[in-house]
């Protein structure tokens, strides 16, 4: 079984949310830790206290066990004593250290036989503050606090990294019926357990080489760095299972992300959520894809941002376009530059190249929207929806008030505003002749810069 | 006293700049030193001579002696003779080492003791270019330049940083005049004192092990990865105060701005100048914020840049969006993506959510600016404002044409042009009537056909 | 001669690409091996196989030589048999060490002397899948691969790099004809030409301290580490002569850039192809360069992305603008926030600031541009060309339908659709007058409410 640790607020976070719960690319960071206990084959038991139901609810199907009251970490074992096993193993584990590996969670079952307690240790470079493994040659005699280490002791690079095998039974029937409260705070120690093992001659610790992976997330500098380790291990993965990175160091690719072999990610991007990318889909520079499933040979262009989304095959979006939930490009469709969309499907090889927003639309098979054509898909009450058929032409800088239907093969002259339905293959055209006043720019030019030599008050500057 | 050299040019830069402005994380450099050389409670004096006025003027405050010419350390010191302390000790640091920290002086301070100078080294792999500390047991010989080595001094790791503590009777009274000009360019060495303290047999060498800190900036090279050094400094620090970074190594935080905790930053953000992000905000990825002021809990979606704004408690920005100088969001507004605003006021509650540029404009609470919508601010001479009521309903693709004020509650149909003033509640239009042609889009793509068969010579391809 | 092995498919990339086609930092793998080749004063042949035409298309003017079937190095050098000189040293390099440096390759040949064969060296703390150096004191006596090394040699930290020099006329007289098929699959092995000079008791080994630039790249994971890496030069080479970056470890900038001194770039900028940017230029961030020449003191403001675009002096541009292929801006131009440009001159001074798209165009010295401007070039067949002159004047959210010429100085009201040419000096507009109706606001909303409250199946939520 493995007993992790939950219960803490963790204030030096500064945030209302509790420790635990802090994501890390996307997951919170308990998750990682109880990940890390099932991957090594032990059973998770998580013990709860602060924002207790939001903790379980991050981790649907684990078994939690309630402390009543934050008495420490030997009472936080206590709370979890009805859990314990009759027998075998109990591997203790605190729910800050996101980056433990299942391997080194092994290594430590290996090692542990018939001891009462094996801890997992660690070299680091600055001990300070870390309680110290004092050996007799290979033998562990006991693990010091370094707020009590002699001169030679404190000079002990080995510490303590806070994670612990058990015997079951031991620990459940000797070792939590006799922790005692220690002051000022009449907290229970699980320190006093390893003290109880080290008494018994029956105290061991396996060294992990590697401090790393071992670091305890205790403020929020910490948490980025960890996120950053860990991020380096998913798009190693992702790597080596053939997707292409430039600069990998400056990517954030979320934990639940689904890459394609042959994908190719551009410096800058970030991929959240349920995001998935098809076999030869390019993302480009600085491109945020959330919850939005990316096409076969698909192109996101730089600076595009799409939020359940769903691209289709050979689809090109962007650079800087805005795809929002509802989205659903067909294949070979094109959304350019400066366009909008929001719960809007487009068919196969629909164009909408430049400054649109197309809101509550559907558009089909082939048709061309124009630059800057607006969906008027709000009335101030409700959202209205657009509905243009096969081969329309739809003309630049346009507006279409809806609810409206425009029919197959329909044309609509540029800078319309249309309130009406078009029917298939008709010319819609809502614009005011054009008319040329000669010398007109004269006129119009001297009395603005009368204007402006005799200011109402009204002008501004700059 | 902390003598600072900041005299020179730094041709490598192969910059008109000189090389002690060259900002580090929007501070210059020499402002870096001199911070350092205060925060170690000395008092800054600065040599100056290239740009002597723009040094000047990045340093207010801070006292400073002029170098005639520029004629060597030596030369520089003695510029300041007038500044020197009767007694004391007189810490001389060079102009371009921007990483050095407080306590690094202290050390050498604490160190010096009643030497007359004590040199601030450190152990390199590579000594290459640098003066060798030559020591007999522990205590410091002589300083040997690269180019004088012998074989054998040529392998000391310990190097001299050129930062140096004299005894400032010693240095005025003793060293200055009896410095003397090398060849070929007459020179004054300050390496001459070193190397009378040692004559003297009272020169120490203070060793610090991290060469990092000590490093000078010479060139481009060193000045961008100077600046990643401290960008690391200032994000730990934010960090450690309860910020969220995402990939910090992508993000730009310069020295001046304030962040709240709680505040999250995404990958590849760009915070500059007086910049300041209060509690529970978000700056998505790709944001640059320059001179803004974010408010509580406020959203700055993704590839936003906002210069001189303000945005409000619970407000949305972006993604996209663009807030020039003088933007003043209220509480939960809403400004989309592609909308420009510039030296406008947006009261609570208001919505541009797509596609429109808003300048000189006051908007009053809970008005919806729809897509599309330009204030036609520019006659071509001057500037005019635009006024908006409250809970006005402006529809999407229209040109508000300033000077102009549309009442409180007034409504704007789609495409309109607006020319004159809306009154309280009224509705105005400013467009054509939509025409049906039937089968028109037959006729005109006929004509688009036969025009593209036989084209005038006005075409485009592609 | 240096012989580049350049033969394989590289299946472990995962690519229909052949892996030394791979680019790194936009050159493909394969140029960087016979760049390093040629600066270290080889001529390179180069051994083909695999999509063997694109292989040499990548290699203009470099010699090939092919190799029929895929069958082990052995056989890739018996290919190059022909091309080997009868005397002087062959050195062998894999075609996929894209990191090798000229000076490493030059320390090889300078250790060859009279060896028949000299054997590039390396030490890595995990020396696991390569070969061992099985050394007598100095002398190398053979190398062992690693399933076949005893306890002790798989201790051997010193490992084969896989680049060798032989002496050319041993190898192609003596060692190609007496090479052997190795079961299962028949291959000629290089290593055994190590043997057989090991044998003759001429094998050396060169040791290179440095097993970073010696990394062979078999995984996309490889390949961003190894672009990485070869970024890091990019940079450091411009940073010296001059160029300021941002956090450099976020910008791209590929190998056939060219920046020149006094260049600022902010962080995750991405510069691409034949992009060329002159002195004193300032390039934003996010900005993306693809074949984009940008002008002295120009300006590219965050979030612009520019592909086969020219800026002229002093122009500035975005942020979030996007210019295309075929545009050309004058000097002292402006192209603001939102504005797409393609196959469009701007003549200095131009401006056009805000949400528009310029395509097919031409636009005379100091013309402005209004916000919300169109070019409808495009009638569902061609593309047609819009010219505009000088000093014109275009008002807001015109639309401007092509073909289509305005003359200097002419001036078109906001809101208009210009179908039919307008003379210099006059005065255009299409637009229909404004009409408030009173309170007529009021009874929208009634409507709208009353609608709201009735849906007639067409509202959409949210």
């Amino acid at each position: 079984m493995g007993l992790v640790l939950a219960a803490g607020l963790g204030t030096r976070m500064r945030s209302p949310l509790a420790k635990v719960l802090h994501p890390l690319c996307g997951r919170p960071m308990v998750r990682w830790v109880v990940d890390a206990v099932q991957a090594a084959g032990l059973e998770p038991v998580v013990v709860v206290h602060h924002q207790e139901e939001a903790v379980r609810a991050a981790l649907p199907g684990v078994r939690c066990a309630r402390q009543e009251a934050p008495r420490g970490t030997g009472d936080a074992v206590r709370a979890a004593a009805a859990a314990l096993p009759p027998t075998g193993v109990v591997v203790v584990v605190p729910g800050d250290v996101p980056l433990l590996e299942p391997a080194v969670l092994q290594a430590l079952l290996s090692a542990h036989g018939d001891a009462l307690c094996t801890v997992l240790s660690t070299v680091v470079a600055d001990p300070a503050e870390y309680g110290r493994i004092v050996r007799d040659g290979e033998r562990v005699v006991r693990i010091v606090e370094a707020a009590e280490c002699t001169e030679e002791e404190r000079a002990i690079p080995e510490v303590n990294a806070g994670v612990y095998a058990f015997d079951a039974r031991w620990l459940r029937d000797e070792v939590l019926p006799a922790l005692q409260p220690h002051p000022p705070k009449g907290e229970l120690y699980l320190t006093d357990a390893v003290a109880m093992a080290a008494a018994a001659g029956r105290l061991q610790a396996r060294c992990h080489a590697d401090p790393g992976s071992l670091v305890g997330v205790n403020d929020r500098w910490a948490l980025a760095l960890a996120e950053d380790v860990l991020q380096e291990r998913i798009l190693a993965e992702h790597g080596r299972r053939g997707v292409t990175f430039h600069r990998p160091a400056t990517v954030r690719v979320e934990a639940e992300v689904v890459l394609a072999p042959d994908v190719e990610v551009d410096p800058g991007a970030v991929l959240r959520g349920r995001t998935r990318v098809a076999e030869g889909a390019r993302i480009g520079a600085g491109v945020v894809l959330e919850d939005t499933l990316v096409g076969p040979g698909a192109h996101v262009l730089p600076g595009s941002v799409c939020e359940g989304a769903e691209i289709g095959a050979a689809a090109e979006v962007g650079p800087m376009a805005h795809l929002r939930r509802g989205t659903h490009l067909g294949p070979r469709t094109r959304v350019g530059n400066f366009v909008e969309t929001k719960n809007t499907t487009l068919a196969e090889g629909v164009k909408a190249s430049h400054l649109s927003y197309l809101g509550d639309a559907t558009v089909g098979e082939g048709t061309n929207v124009g630059a800057g054509t607006i969906t008027c898909n709000y009335d101030g009450f409700r959202k209205h929806r657009t509905r243009i058929g096969r081969d329309v032409f739809v003309g630049s800088n346009t507006s279409l008030v809806a609810p409206l239907r425009i029919g197959d093969g329909a044309l609509v002259g540029a800078g319309s505003v249309v309130t009406t339905d078009v029917p298939p293959e008709a010319l819609a055209v809502a614009r005011a002749r054009q008319v040329n006043y000669p010398d007109g720019a004269l006129t119009i030019r001297e009395q603005f810069r009368e204007r402006a030599r005799h200011p109402p008050g009204d002008e501004e500057e700059g």
